[in-house]
């Protein structure tokens, strides 16, 4: 990592984080989606996957309006937090309590991704970055939705299965 | 890791990863905010860090509630979010974006923190544990409430002097 000196410094490493971040967890999201049974969660899962494709692009996006290289930093937030969910998943045993367990995994990824998103379209904003920040807060927005929808899905249904 | 058959057993494991990332967090936001330089970011972190020991006590109440021994596993999450966090600190040469990054990152600890927060206090709820659901949404809400003063000071004063 070169030194970062200033907020566009700061700003810069926190894209490459989240690029990394959104690669990494997408592969995540897609086991995931596998090992699901409720079809519910297997296509909000599946949903979730293709949406990390279309966040990615915003992030070409937001490096190019700033004349810097899309690339990625290894992110050891995000690969933490996808070493637990991928241990956690191998020690339930059962169908239905796995299913709540991926929903509680999901949402660890999703905030991770709401808490930069929203730091970064803030920097954004500050640096005078109209466009970039408005890219970053729709993906922001479409984070929070996809964690209410789990929590909801998790609440409704496969919490009490997992009973 | 003892396997894991229903919703119990996985609200058992949380509130142990929980409890490891409580812990383990103080020690990183009492290290920020000997490094903050903001007089009110480093009261904001200070009192952040006696609030640590507040959630662990009502962490110990709710094992008791639930007749188990209080204890933490490994969160491989929140170890990354902090090793993260550190390098970062490393890397950030200006005491103003310091400051900014310092907010960058005590962030992703306190939503690690609310998504789990959340996930157990819905999981409480659904196994009938009423006084433990209410004690974990308590922190909840202090979680939420810090994160948002986190953002308005980032937002207001501390992202300006970082530019």
């Amino acid at each position: 990592m070169s030194k970062i000196t200033d907020l566009r410094g700061l700003f810069l490493h926190g894209l490459k984080d989240l690029y990394y971040a959104e690669k990494q967890s997408k592969k995540t999201l897609s086991d995931m989606a596998d090992k699901a049974t409720h079809a519910d969660l297997k296509s909000l899962l599946k949903e979730h996957g293709s949406s990390s494709d279309t966040h990615l692009k915003r992030l070409d996006k937001v490096f190019e309006l700033i004349g810097e290289q899309a690339e990625g930093v290894r992110c050891e937030a995000m690969d933490g937090i996808l070493k637990e969910s991928k241990h956690l998943m191998e020690e339930v045993e059962d169908a239905e309590t796995r299913d709540a367990a991926i929903v509680f995994s999901a949402q660890a990824i999703d905030h991770y991704e709401i808490t930069r998103y929203g730091s970064l379209a803030t920097f954004a904003e500050r640096l005078g970055l109209e466009e970039a920040s408005e890219l970053l807060g729709e993906t922001l927005g479409e984070e929070e939705e996809t964690d209410e929808r789990l929590t909801r899905l998790a609440e409704d249904t496969l919490n009490k299965k997992a009973v």
